[in-house]
């Protein structure tokens, strides 16, 4: 089935413990396509200035992304974000943001885009990500994300737009902000209680936590001993995710479950090396090699007690 | 196989957002003898002062654990501990400690606890753990727990410890700590490299990981919408993880994964009530039914990614 992603396309300039680049292709719509590209056809929708040159568009179109509703500002400039990281990858330091064609972005759907049966509205304004998800009358399977600086400036629009979804993929901090609730599997139920079919909760280097209906399912990060870039890792989580969810004709909780961890390969990917170097890189058999070292790190033996204690 | 366990018995009194006890039943043998007793024969070493009481003592003997290296200082007060926990039931804000008897512990083994198959030397004086290590020549595996008042203050004595054990059970901070490595997996790996045959890091509500020569297996916790007295979690754990071990003839990597979903198991039940009152009510059908859980919630079907993208 295919897919459509909504969000930004960006440069970053990245500095972490490890390197520095001075200007590297990313946004959200970037990590995500890329990720989702090896399960699925993606439609990215976002917008670029006349700095975004062929060596950028290579990257879409050598991972057949459609990029037609990429618009084109030709006398603007693409949005431009500087962070740094320090040991603790967990955090990330804005050192600069210039929002520039991303300002003003209104996303415009082409037929493609709209029909297609999944769509993922990456983090942009919620009244934005109501309006798109509402002209994408044919998408079965609706996840988001969202941030912090949405979440505490209006959280009523928010709410509106989850409850214009399936699924929401946020991390433990904005679940919990959202919610008003420091407890994450409480937190994870009063959302699913806004309509929700789930809720993946990010936790970085602790894994992700997939709420359903009736199930749970804990899905471990990949044990890296150490994490280059994590830039775009939540983003290509989401790729992973849904791009393996479009993979299937009929989404169970079997699915969403292999899911999460296909989006957990996918990250652990990302943060090899800088931007999207390493996720441009990749190949088939990287990527069923590291589900199965997931499978293999979380097996065990379902081989109840037996003993009775003698009374 | 038998299972000694040294460390200490202590009263605790406890404060949490959810209630209050003036005085329980607590210390880190209790709680680890408690929970192993499930599993197979315990001996516990510790000493108590006059204070303590025949519902103390009975605790230990509806679990048919040995209690005849307990001594019993009858001029002297048992080890008190008094914390209190906020929302945040990761930090316990200590409000008093009173050593009491425990100040003086010199542990003395009985032929039975020395010739345990199995043996734990839970947080105490480090050189101490060492000399009952030495006097235990027929353990065929030997734990040990730490804290950050040892490694900060006499670490070249915790690292003789470990030297001499087979395996060690610590927090994250304690690891990182140990081995001056904000990378648990690199810090995993640094006390890996002193010889022991496995690493068990407590994650706090994040689960646990155990480290192998070979094998790296990641648990999750339990989901629990809330933590009622998170007192003697490690300790609970610990004894889940090394009581199952002892119920096995040989202990094998499988052996050592099931061992951390135990551990995890006990834990999970430990922090529902305050202090030992969980524990010392459970039943086996309750132990393998979480242990069934932690199956359901961990487990997806090792499916690859078929899909072949037309180039």
């Amino acid at each position: 089935m295919s897919l459509t992603v909504v969000g930004s396309v960006a440069f970053d300039a990245l500095e972490t413990p490890f390197g520095k680049r001075e200007k590297v292709l990313g946004g959200a719509a970037t990590h995500f396509g890329l990720s989702a590209s090896f399960f699925t056809e993606v439609n990215a929708v976002g917008v670029v200035g006349g700095d975004f040159g062929e060596a950028e568009w290579d990257v879409f179109r050598r991972h057949h992304i459609n990029t037609d509703d990429i618009e084109v500002v030709a006398d603007g400039k693409t949005f431009f974000w500087s962070g740094r990281y320090d040991y603790d990858m967990n955090t990330a330091h804005t050192l600069d943001t210039q929002l520039n064609v991303f300002e003003t972005f209104d996303p415009k759907l082409s037929e493609r885009s709209r029909n297609a049966k999944l769509l993922f509205l990456a983090n942009i304004l919620p009244s934005l990500q109501l309006q798109v998800r509402q002209q994408c009358g044919n998408a079965g399977f609706v996840a988001m994300d969202t941030m912090n600086f949405w979440i505490s400036s209006m959280k009523d629009a928010v709410i509106d737009t989850i409850k214009a979804v399936d699924c929401v993929i946020i991390n433990d901090a904005e679940a919990r902000q959202l919610t008003d609730e420091p407890n994450i599997h409480k937190a994870a139920r009063a959302l699913m209680d806004l309509g929700l079919r789930a809720v993946v909760i990010k936790r970085g280097e602790y894994g992700a936590t997939l709420f359903t209906k009736n199930g749970y399912f804990a899905a471990p990060a990949y044990p890296l001993e150490s994490v280059f870039d994590p830039t775009g890792a939540g983003d290509t989580f989401a790729g992973g995710f849904m791009g393996y969810l479009a993979s299937h004709d009929s989404i169970t909780d079997d699915v969403l479950r292999r899911a999460c961890i296909y989006g957990s390969v996918m990250a652990s990917f990302n943060v090899e090396r800088f931007g999207t170097e390493r996720v441009d890189a990749l190949d088939y058999s990287e990527i069923n090699q590291r589900f199965r070292d997931f499978k293999s790190m979380t097996h065990f033996d379902d081989i109840p007690f037996e003993r009775v204690r003698a009374v």
